[in-house]
């Protein structure tokens, strides 16, 4: 059953949906029945991606795609999910749009080419980074920075799972329903300031797909029996 | 078989072997037929130390106590397992007898009361800190900052992952093997920069054992066939 705390959002907006990370989550929150739409700077490439992510839905599901800011002001709740060198620029042109609601962002941090080494930006990570730009007419919620793309496409057994960080606890449990919903198992992972392990878990996956030859590591927490 | 890496490696020190981290490392390696000396302040605490590990070995093992200069002399290698807030004074007092030697740092920066976030020393993480004392004569390897000595204490099938950072590589790979004899799976997770990540998981698994009602949440790396 839908939890009572996801009563109020219909739509999710996913700004820069058409980026892969984007793509995957697009498509496991249509399949749940979520109005999605895919932001991007033009009308004319966010329409492009929602059709390939249409195409991957099979025509099950509700995608559409519209320029950043009407997509961040149309959703009930925003995904931010862009290279980490547009991350402040694309905050501070959505802020008056998100004011009220809560935003997932998926950024790490990444500093090519050194991509497998933590490399934190001034806020600590881009979780705190974004919250800061924000301010706190916005409840930051970090999440789904460690799974693939790969891994989205999958089915139900997704061997990965999610870690959710936030200052605010109801946004944590808003977050943690979505992943749910998405058929995925979250974590609470607790305050924003924990966000940087989160984040630069990612260049450890990376270095550990580079060193033992593979595509798509990721994490389980484990000795928490599942409900 | 095992890894000719560890052919030098006879002896293993534990400085702060007294608390239950260290008396659960200890257990492990001296089943794996190490010579362990458990080092603390006093010779008398480290030999009571050492007795209850020999207890928990029943018989088999060799597992000695001695004061903790005398122990970071003695050892093939090093391990430090004691509370942050004595981490940079003990690293100041072992400094001289650990040059030329590997050291393994599983001290996690934790600052009570809000143990459940993640607090870092203006080094960035406790391994920086220990290389940014001991200098480039030492080598500091970072891990089993995430198992549980209750853990530490099962038998083969232990589920929770041990990731190891470090900035040279065969110190890395010296710990990797160290983490195999004791039974445990290792990942190789990068140069010391990444250490802030698996120290701070420890403050994420210490907040999901108390939200979830569990007391050895631990963490597995999945997507990687194991050899």
């Amino acid at each position: 059953m839908k939890d009572p705390i996801l009563d109020n959002i219909k739509t999710i907006s996913i700004i820069g949906g058409t980026g892969k990370e984007g793509k995957g989550l697009a498509y496991r929150w249509a399949k749940a029945g979520y109005q999605i739409i895919i932001g991007s700077r033009s009308n004319e490439k966010a329409e492009t991606a929602a059709a390939a992510v249409r195409e991957l839905l099979d025509g099950v599901g509700v995608v559409v795609g519209k320029e950043n800011a009407a997509a961040a002001q149309e959703g009930d709740i925003v995904v931010l999910t862009v290279p980490f060198a547009a991350h402040v620029s694309m905050l501070e042109y959505l802020k008056p749009y998100l004011q009220g609601k809560t935003l997932i962002d998926v950024t790490v941090p990444l500093v090519p080419p050194k991509v497998t080494r933590v490399q934190m930006p001034p806020a600590g990570s881009a979780g705190l980074e974004a919250q800061q730009v924000l301010g706190e007419g916005v409840a930051v919620v970090t999440a789904f920075q460690n799974i693939s793309y790969e891994n989205l496409l999958e089915g139900e057994d997704v061997d990965c799972d999610i870690l959710v960080c936030g200052s605010s606890k109801e946004a944590r449990e808003t977050v943690l329903a979505l992943v749910k919903e998405a058929g995925l198992i979250g974590w609470d992972a607790g305050p924003l300031e924990n966000s940087v392990v989160v984040e630069g878990l990612t260049s450890i996956l990376i270095g550990i797909n580079k060193r033992y030859g593979v595509t798509s590591s990721g994490i389980r927490i484990t000795g928490v029996p599942l409900k």
